[in-house]
């Protein structure tokens, strides 16, 4: 699951995210965890993320929250509310970078959490449900 | 009014909140105030919830912006921009809880608060109405 | 119960209060809620107010503890201390006002609390105690 | 664009904002910039917001994002992955209005900020962009 | 009046606050402003100040609250309620003490504060009432 | 000396506290140490602690302050206004709780602080004093 | 109005502020405001930006401070002290820069603000006056 | 002595400081401390004030520094390093204003304040020296 | 790499931590990354923790740094020092245990953190340079 | 226990810590309590404090962990791993001294604390185990 | 550079800073660095402080900004405009003394900072240009 | 003294340091200061360098305890407890660094401090003690 501005991925900032869309990145995800049922969500609106966190029938979701992780108490309180197992992931290393970013929201009720890894971050959070 | 994660009540944790959804509870919430004209919504989307107060063509707004509560300012600049009186409602002892849930973004623009009685919180709202 | 400075209700500033005393309205309340035995103690002094509350033996104690709300440690513990359930109502809507009022010493240790609605604060503390 | 409660202008406390509605003003906008190829949208939930940003296919952003300017980190990722500058705009002053006002989480990534003018605060970014 | 612990003056430390009480004092006051009625209380107890600032009958009252100065909501709401002009003073000039001693509690709804002139700032008070 | 609560000891939260009352410990503690002159005095007025402790005549005080540890600078200036060396003690491991009882407003004018060895802790201080 | 450093535009760091000093933009400034009669001041003494808005003849003064925006109580005074309304400019982003330059003394009792748009920020201001 | 703005007094503002200019109350205060030889300096240069404060051969100081009073650490020194005693005044009841007027640099090395009286603040720092 | 307390792995508190000890672990993680050639190093003392970094002739490193992690520049400066990447590992979910542990000094200068896993975690890191 | 720098009692600073050395003083102590099995370590090294915590075999430890009382993570965490109760002793009133000072990262996970009454401190430490 | 109140050196308060002034001070450095054009400049003004900063034709300034070092982001901008290397000097370890002076606001545009040495400081800062 | 890390200058990040040793520095400011008996120590553990400035039988100690600098309480309480004076100095310029790097422990225990000179500050440092 992908939170707002993570559809950019491969468009735009090429140079630092690479030319990768998170839809072709999914692709290979896919076939790497292949004895896996993976799907993959995204939403710029905060609302609909917690309406997909509700209905969550998987065994996990791997979350990266975007810009949400820092401010966002509903989707916490979401996590909190259900009983799935939730993975925190960031492709960038959000303590090395603005302080606004060094405090997540959401942490204290995921599982884990997985940062600084590039897209590789969501294959070590897959790693750990597999 | 009901914000983000209001609707898994009755569904989850219902060693915290009972196993009686806000949709049953609100029933006899209505019996209880025939006299009064009830309506509910609910929506995750913090968007809709101010659509909702805009137009608001009542007497009176009983609000749990669950958590909204916390952050949100464009709640609280609609309630600030209608005539319509709102009265903020918690379930539960919001000053009990962690810290980030003790100060109300929009405590200061409504009418007054009732919190910490349970369901029984939004019963005591209507008694300020009726 | 009653703390610092509410015995002055109705004798001053009763452009903001109104000119109904504490006691006046004490009757009005004692007519709705016939069925409950109401009794009233108000007192400038922090430790007589400690001193009730320990001998309390209702079942329930509606607490406005006015301007000691916001510095007394000592009234939270002794709250903590007794099984009787209290309530912390306001008259006035205390997060609209300094920030020193915003925050409560007290209310983490009440049931719940109910603020901004007057003196019918009073009133709806008592409809969850009926 | 216009954020949250912004659709209200016009319509409520015409004495501190007018009875002009922002449609009626944009209107005179456009003939004043009558070059310029100018539009409007508005939205109060922050993820539309954010979809408009993303796909911003003109040459420069005038943007008062309401009450999302003191809280969103989404908001802010948007611009920053966008080449199209964005200016920031404010109605009224908000370094003089309630604390919580006084830091926007947008202004760092915006060309530049106008705010204080009034609905001449949209016209003074216009005639940057002209 | 005067709050806790100036009951002591000339008893003790009169290294640094003279070997004269201030009933002694008190006596040289009366003379000096021999034209005015002046009174004198003193208590240990924050609700006992309380109380006799709401029975105020006089044109004015001279008041060093001593340590309740910085903490005191309840004595703050007092001189709120009431007509009669306050004014602050202290015999020692508090922004050169410790930190907690820097902010007063009561100067906002006081008239007016003189700190720092030792047993002379009630003096220079009763000039301002003269 | 025992501040507010504390004449609860042994009648409430006797889980906590066990079921022995501070008297009843008391008869034991003037046992314990036959060769001095113990005396107790409780209660739960501020004001009143400040006049025990401005009249005192003994060798030493053992005082636990209770709720007004934290927040009274009247006391802190009653102990530094006199001659007799004040012990702080405490039942529990006052920086183990809230984090409004970690900084005590008396330590800094006490001897020494003993806290967290239960009942134990007034053994301890007078021993100090023996 | 110019306030400190800004003496110097044009003749050091020219790769960020361009080698135009002010006098030479201020010349373009006065042509494209022809009906207007502009005049310019600078000074890097705080007290004399206080004596020059003191006396102030004008319709309107647009303000740069340099760096006393960030410091100066004293030239907050005399823009309130004045009636001619005064609007704040500056050259760069400030929001985007130090963390001592997100916050404006002065501010609070401008007209408004215009910041960010390069020397193009007195032109904006002036648009406000025309 | 007076520092920035005060200059304006009598001028402009006067609904709040009254029409007489500090010249002519100056002129009443000569004649209520004839038996005293009262001198009147006034500056908006921060330096200025300085230069005076150091050349200073008089026996007292009355010192009303404007907005210097809460950011000049420069100012502060030169009362440090001077042996005439300083006394600070303010007109206003700085204490019930902006939170930024609340701390003053220059009270820990004055010997006492008064503030909040209006210009009579003045004669009762005078009535000190007398 | 492991830093202080992490010797005790399983050896107490096993109703959290398991009762495998680290050491243990180890052998199996050398099986599932057996074309790898891991060692393991583990002190209580900060310095030699640095020393090890310092002489580092590996491909990567993965440190759980305990206790240091939230106190220790100098292990910040070591790992800033050095070029081979570093990838932070904690057994706990941090961000959900005391405040002091919310923050990390040495995670802006690692390649990413993986946390709450468990042993696991370190797995996971490994799973990152394989 | 002791930490660092206490090696030097008795050497340095003889007119604050009189000229007995520790081991002298630890001559004495085990005379008083010669029923105990004493022992003493002491140690400038974080590290190696925590090396003896964790390997202790005793029925309680008695700790003055010096400087690193206040920042020692590390050492907070042994005490927490193992059974043994832990009593924090301080020679000097801590909470009078340096604010960085007051808080001790260790008083949370230790039993009790007993400081201020010089090297009395470790003999009523040892009456609690006694 | 010299800035205010550092003209009183040697006159008052020798007991700290000795009887010698700095001018006299000034004549013993220039033959010590006699190979060295080394001019004297002192003011008590800020901004003539900016102004000489800003003309400055000369390898280096030594700079002990006095007051205003702690308060003055002007004189910092004036720095930054400059290629001149700049060196802060002390007479005083300003880090022993009062809060508000260990920040600085020049050091982070200066080449380096000596404090701490009494006149000495300006000697070593000396030696660096030498 | 040099504390952990300084023992890679040269080996790394040498665009930044240069690539002398601090070894091969200090055999030239040996000869500099020949008529001085200098010897150099290095150590990455914190209680090894409180062992060394214990046994310090110098005239001087110039240290630069790196990333101890800013959190080392016990190296400050040796430093206090010696009676040789202390020189801090720093290669870098550190109140330009990290804000974590701007406060020093040890300043307020120093003579005094030398920092921004790169190698050079050793050399200012000895100046002071030559």
């Amino acid at each position: 699951m992908n939170g707002p501005n993570l559809n950019l991925l491969g468009k735009r900032e090429t140079s630092v995210y690479g030319n990768k869309s998170f839809e072709e990145y999914f692709v290979d995800l896919k076939k790497k965890f292949a004895n896996l049922n993976v799907e993959y969500f995204q939403s710029n609106i905060e609302g609909e993320l917690i309406d997909v966190i509700q209905q969550s029938h998987y065994d996990g979701i791997v979350l990266n929250a975007g810009g949400y992780t820092h401010t966002s108490v509903a989707i916490r309180d979401a996590i909190s509310a259900i009983k799935t197992p939730v993975v925190e992931v960031h492709i960038s290393n959000i303590s090395a970078r603005e302080s606004f970013r060094h405090e997540s929201m959401i942490s204290p009720v995921c599982v884990g959490c997985v940062f600084g890894f590039g897209l590789k971050s969501y294959e070590l959070a897959l790693v750990y449900f597999a």
